[in-house]
């Protein structure tokens, strides 16, 4: 049986040692995990690494198969290994005069946080303790180490309450009057001991135990049957990671950077993270343990000379201080970046003088590091095109193009910093606050920057935005109104900033202890969403600079040359097409600079919501008398056409896809005494009277109510009207030479005969005007996707339509069931995490992203690829697009060019992210 | 070639003639079109119907394909078929002494009102109308049939404005001094015919022609255009009729009712349609057309002896006045019922004492007439029990339960009725004007019946609904709050009033100069939507007194007698499940009566509306102090268990699915000065810091807000509360001997990770419980589907659920994208009909149904068939059903059944409509 069993064992290999002499593993995430695979590549490369050996995910499923019993062999090839660590490391598992120390920690193929055990220091029992504090001449190491064990042993493998321990430990610190955990006496960590064991012994029933064997064994039993306990497997389900994967189980020498002044732990990077430059940058702390890194609480010291010189740190650095050591570290990351073939992001410990690597992975990079990186690594030989493109994170160009504060600029606003809200349009921006539209545009008058702050932005704060530097608002998501129109204008915008306390009789905001009146100088970092009460100074960046002011030389800029080689490999390898969103001759020729091959959704609500015409669209609204109703109308028509005149000319002859008026009526509502009095004058209507029909168009739920082509058909002289404003300025503009080809977008059509009706108005509009113009221009019809409907009958609508264009705002908050305006209640917590109900202190993630923010796969990017499918079936030619936000976001451009769009239509300074995304979206 | 031609011409049989003596053509509606279809079906019968023939819809089609010239042969088999009907007719087309006139009509597969082209008295010429008159010895009818052709033909074949024509003979009119056109004198008639002809040689070019033929082929060939008229396109891309059906052409001789006093028109139907017994029931006109019958300027005659005693009319009926003429008729109609064995519609001329039959048709019918009619029809061996079940519109049973206002007492009233919103709860209610739910709560205190009347309903009215006979709001449309709560509970409803003036200070209201104060007494019928400014008597319909009221015995009723064998048969036929929407014991018990087969929807956010409770739940949302938090909830608990109690019992062991907490947070919000100073002083809070807390919790679209599961993750003690409390009353249910299977259903799941939150929380409270108690009861756990998304990852969610719920309320809200609470502002346009905007006058019909009223089966229906399907392949055992308000409507459960569903859910009224709805879909 033994035999038969043993045999068993032996056929499948389920423990792999690692380390300088081992054979190395096969380096297979499944088998080994995740970290376990990290360590055994490493120790392949001949890294000093601690050496151990990992469990494999097998060892665990059998472990689950077999009744909870170790399966037959692998106690033996435990025992094994350990001998072989012992011989490596001469020193013996348990012993008492030399002992061995190792940690046992989880590690399973997918990254899960929530279940990582661990447990440190097993191997020390009452007599390794002193050996151990011998062996290092260290006895607070020893004893410290010591507690530690006992108390996470008996929390992770015996399920006892960690506050026990806390709060007997806490009393201890108490009767020697000291603060931190490090500062207890020797005397105070041995007695610490000893009541732990007392408290284990009262909640296990048994002693700690001795045997340092019976602690490996039943530590990595532990982890197995983490695997199968309830916040695990809640986890599990809601990240969908199949139960059956089992999770590995690394056993690894301990080492430790807290032993003496020759002990070291640190952090570093194998290039600079925030500017790319090919230089080794890190920093770390003598006689101190990983985490005292991350705490921040001691400053840490450079690593090299040139950390030292760009932190303008007076620490001694590591190059100084150990400069052998030093030197090996140099040699192993320089080794690591050349075998990754990317920047790495590593941990070091030095125990005793000896360098141990603890960790390796690719290292996180700011924007202009990524660009950098790449295109030197490209240069250098070190990658190819194709790598080099993938290497950048598009949504990092952004940075390239938002106005910046100064590090320095931000450090000596410190205490200014009253708090942080949504980094909703990337960029710097600084003046005078400003608590309404008429405001700011009071301040752009005389010529002052302001900051226009509201409690949420609505479409008549337009000018105020215009007017404005940056928006900030209390309320809102990433995707409202301000911070959509503020990053297609490629202002800086903080949306979300519930701290603020903003009163707007008094014209005060206030918060974190400080208040500053309407007038008083404000900041915000829309790239990272802080808000200063205080005036700081921005630039435009340096890409912008060469390609849209035109203030500085392209030559001049190393960062646009980098930029331009960048943009130009994207442009060589997409196969999607970029267009912008863009509403005025401004953002097109903007648009134009950063790439735009044409509009792929000119808004004619903005032209609309124009102060000088907001009260002409409001009568036609608010009249219930055609002739009125048709006088308005006249009205805007020569503005429209005049609109569009600019618009055709900015875009010189490249597609400009229209879009018919759009918005929830309830935004072109009059507000305040000034606008009622206003309409009621120029309608001869009374006040109350107009109050009566205000309240006769109010909606319960606008985003659901009498909007888009629904307009149209109630009021078909509007959908008329902006025909004719299209085609006579596209006449116009085509009498002056260009090739204008207008594409004329029928909004939120959910039934077929809504466009059917729309399209006849069109058609019968454009029929009169070629008539007595006697002149053709050449235009298309298409409508929006935007609602669930729209895309379960594309087949239908697509005979009918040249294009689609995917309005993926609407469309996720119709296929979720949840409003832009109002998702900020619940969905950053949602994409946050919230408290897991079976397990106090953790955090269920309900959603990965923000669906407003990244396009949602499962939901709408499936209904979409159906529309897709079915409207090309229906419409061979039919043309696919996509103009809603997700357009200018790197994974929605991937799905998009997934799923065969032709193209996305994004906000100016979007451009360049989306083609970048699309150009990886073909090389992957 | 002529040769050939006609020899292709004779291959395919263009022109079917039918009558008496001609073989019947065959019955095929593509080939005759609807129209001559049933003329030849009557003319195969050998009934006495004007002779003529049919043009093919072939014809039609050919021509179009032949450059719109006439298909070889077509003529000569027009003029063969011209020749046998002046042979069988005695009269010669075209003939000055003894002229056939003809009439021409289109007639297309399908009904296509929009475009009927008729041109009648083709035949007429200047020396025909004078052998016509003297033929008819009638020279008014002669001139006044000539000047009518004139015009039509100028219409209908030359496109000639017809005001032209009716401007002139309007002068005509005014030259005579008379009113009505039938006034003008003989010499006024030929005067018009006169000018007639001028006008149309000045617009045509051309004389009118006084060729018959040319007459005759001009006309057929002007229909022929007509079906590529614009209109007539549009209309058929509306109503996806396809272009290449074509229409056919009926010629048919003229007849006259309104040539003497033998002549004469009429209407009738085999059977009374009010009441369904077994009497020819109709009424006539001597010397008139059919229009006159219809216009309704004279009072028609009784048909019989029957109809008079009935209709208490002194006037003479035809029975009396034509004895032999009515007897032919009577066998007519005999032989009519028996041929299509259903009961039949008729239209019919006496022309100079000849009977003939212009139409029959199924006719139209009360709920009454269709049950007694179907039950003494399948009584007579007439049709069998399908046949029987498929005559009752499923919808025409809620006529059996509605209470009722007589004919006689709404005759009585006719001076006040001041207007008509929709009908949106069946029934007849009359009380005091109550303009509060406090005023309503009221006036039941003291014992008066009242109707609660508000500008829309909102939950706070809960009690006020209870409490009131009947509601009628302003504004709303047929499945608003107020609409769905009242058909729930069977209360008569209107909604979306609109003439109605509200003024809520005031306390009055007013409508077509009428003004009643709160108190005074008011009436609605919500099977008609007739409001009423009086008190006016209804009546419990006799199937309510028996099922539910048991004031009247089974065997007492007739009409209950005949519901309950129907209501037999449908059970024995149907196989999808009925189930029902209650909240409340009353409910259930009301639903079992009717027929439910276990509760499909509880909600139980009615039981938090209580106004006992309200302020309880307010603290709840309000608080942001967990210990309050707890607090409110443990106030809640034993109210909600006690809910749960009384439904459980009433439900006998019926399975009951119970939805937790799903409304939007703002319908808890606090209105009015009391409500918000009761809920600050139990939160020890000011008023301003409430208003401040309560205006954070507003939303902007609060269908798509912070909602359903949302609030159960937001507030996790929600779902535990509601979980304890339903367990906890199964649990003493259970003990008490019943067998208690409770359905814990969690709403707006749209992410998968949402239900597996909440289902986390419901099975550890469900585990904790168990423990305490000592005790278990299966449950199980559910989810509703409502919105797109859930349906889209169907497949996902089913793995972790045991039921599925269609919400088909919200599920249309979001798949349309409009919002129920304002889809009266275009949806009642949309299926009313909006302006054609190619032809003025003419209606587009958008929508056929109001999607909240009947299923969208082509976007909501899609959808719901896409989930079932995913849902079922990832969980075979996959209960299925739908718990929106369209689980009540015919076609709606029609389509549950075709897509496989196991249940429909509706509320208690409904449940017989269900039930035949069912069964129907089984036989269809």
């Amino acid at each position: 049986m033994t035999t038969h069993a043993s045999q068993e064992g032996a056929k499948i290999k389920y423990v792999y040692p690692f380390g300088a002499d081992f054979p190395p593993p096969p380096l297979d995430v499944n088998l080994l995990g995740g970290k376990g695979k990290g360590l055994a590549e490493m120790a392949t490369l001949g890294l000093p690494i601690p050496p151990g050996f990992i469990i494999t995910t097998e060892a665990c499923n059998t472990y689950r198969k077999n009744e909870h019993h170790y399966p037959s062999g692998l106690e033996e090839r435990i025992v094994e290994s350990m001998k072989q660590l012992e011989e490596k490391m001469g020193k013996e598992f348990g012993s008492e005069t030399n002992p061995l120390l190792v940690s046992v920690r989880s590690g399973a193929p997918a990254s899960m946080p929530g279940m990582m055990d661990t447990v440190l220091n097993l191997g020390l029992n009452d007599r390794s303790v002193l050996g151990f504090a011998e062996q290092t001449h260290n006895e607070q190491l020893a004893y410290d180490s010591y507690r530690r064990l006992i108390a996470m042993y008996a929390d992770i493998v015996k399920g006892v309450d960690r506050a026990h321990f806390e709060e007997a430990f806490h009393v201890l610190k108490m009767q020697e009057a000291v603060e931190n955990d490090y500062d207890l006496s020797i005397n105070g960590l041995k007695e610490a001991c000893s009541l732990f064991k007392q408290i284990y012994r009262q909640n296990v029933g048994k002693d700690f135990p001795q045997d340092a064997y019976e602690q490996l064994f039943e530590a990595i039993a532990a982890v197995f049957e983490s695997w199968d306990g309830e916040r695990a497997t809640l986890y599990r389900q809601i990240n969908h990671i199949p139960d059956e994967w089992g999770t590995a189980v690394n056993v690894q020498i301990m080492v430790f950077g807290n032993k003496n002044m020759h002990s070291a732990t640190g952090v570093g990077f194998t290039r600079d993270p925030a500017t790319g430059e090919n230089q080794f940058y890190g920093e770390f702390l003598l006689d101190a343990q990983g985490e005292e890194v991350v705490a921040g609480i001691r400053t840490p010291h450079p690593i090299n000379k040139y950390q030292k010189q760009v932190t303008k740190s007076e620490l001694e650095s590591l190059e100084e201080l150990m400069p052998e050591v030093y030197q090996e570290l140099l040699t192993t990351i320089t080794l690591l970046e050349k075998h990754f073939n990317d920047m790495q992001d590593i941990e070091f410990t030095i125990d005793d003088g000896k360098l141990y690597m603890l960790q390796t992975r690719t290292g996180k990079r700011t924007g202009f590091a990524a660009v950098r990186m790449a295109v030197e690594m490209l240069e250098a030989g070190l990658i190819d095109e194709k790598t080099a493109l993938l290497r950048i994170q598009p949504e990092q160009l952004s940075q390239l193009l938002a106005p910046i504060f100064d590090t320095k600029v931000k450090k000596a606003a410190q205490d200014k910093m009253v708090g942080k809200g949504l980094n909703a349009g990337p960029g710097a921006a600084s003046g005078k606050a400003a608590f309404s539209a008429d405001k700011a545009v009071e301040f752009k008058k005389q010529g002052q920057d302001c900051i226009l702050i509201r409690k949420e932005a609505n479409p008549d704060d337009y000018p105020g935005i215009v007017s404005s530097e940056g928006i900030l608002t209390v309320r809102g998501g990433s995707t409202s109104h301000a911070a959509v129109v503020a990053r297609g204008m490629g202002k800086p915008c903080v949306v979300g900033c519930g701290v603020l306390n903003l009163n707007e009789s008094a014209k005060t905001i206030s918060a974190n202890g400080l208040t500053i009146h309407e007038g008083d100088s404000i900041s915000i970092d829309g790239s990272t969403g802080e808000v200063f009460f205080c005036c700081m100074e921005s630039s435009p960046s340096e890409v912008v600079q060469v390609v849209l002011t035109k203030t500085k030389k392209p030559e001049e800029s190393f960062i646009y040359q980098q930029y331009k080689k960048i943009m130009d490999m994207a442009d060589h390898y997409r196969t999607l097409h970029v267009r912008t969103n863009a509403d005025t001759p401004q953002d097109s020729t903007a648009a134009r600079a950063f790439g735009a091959e044409g509009i792929g959704l000119c808004r004619t609500e903005h032209m609309f919501m124009d102060v000088n015409r907001l009260n002409d669209v409001r009568r036609l609204f608010f009249s219930t008398n055609p002739e009125e109703r048709k006088h308005s109308i006249d009205l805007l028509l020569p503005h429209q056409k005049e609109d569009f005149i600019g618009i055709f000319r900015a875009m010189q002859g490249l597609p400009v896809t229209i879009r018919l008026l759009d918005p929830p009526l309830h935004e072109f509502m009059p507000h305040g005494n000034d606008e009622l009095e206003t309409l009621a004058r120029s309608m001869g209507i009374s006040l109350d009277r107009l109050l009566e029909i205000r309240a006769s168009l109010e909606e319960r739920n606008p985003m659901l109510g009498h909007r888009g082509c629904r307009l149209g058909i109630t009021y078909p002289e509007l959908t008329e009207m902006q025909t004719q404003a299209i085609l006579e300025a596209a006449l116009i503009v085509t009498k002056e030479g260009l090739h204008v080809h207008p594409e004329i977008m029928i909004p939120l059509v959910g039934i077929t005969n809504e466009l059917i009706h729309q399209k006849a108005i069109i058609e019968a509009t454009a029929k009169r005007l070629f008539e007595k113009h006697n002149f053709k221009v050449p235009y298309t019809i298409g409508t929006m996707i935007e609602l669930p409907r729209a895309a379960l009958i594309a087949g239908q609508i697509a005979k009918d339509v040249s294009f689609f264009s995917f309005g993926t705002n609407d469309l996720t908050q119709t296929v979720f069931g949840i409003s832009r305006d109002d998702s900020a209640k619940f969905v950053p917590t949602y994409v946050k995490g919230i408290p897991n109900p079976l397990e106090k202190g953790e955090l269920i993630h309900i959603l990965n992203d923000d669906p407003f923010q990244v396009l949602d796969r499962e939901g709408v990017g499936a209904i979409m690829r159906l529309a897709v499918d079915s409207g090309r079936r229906a419409n061979p030619s039919l043309e696919c697009g996509i103009c809603g936000e997700h357009g200018g976001e790197s994974s929605s451009v991937e799905f998009c060019h997934q799923i065969g769009l032709n193209y996305v239509s994004c906000s100016p300074y979007r451009i360049p992210v989306a083609r970048l995304a699309a150009a990886q979206a073909v090389i992957k």
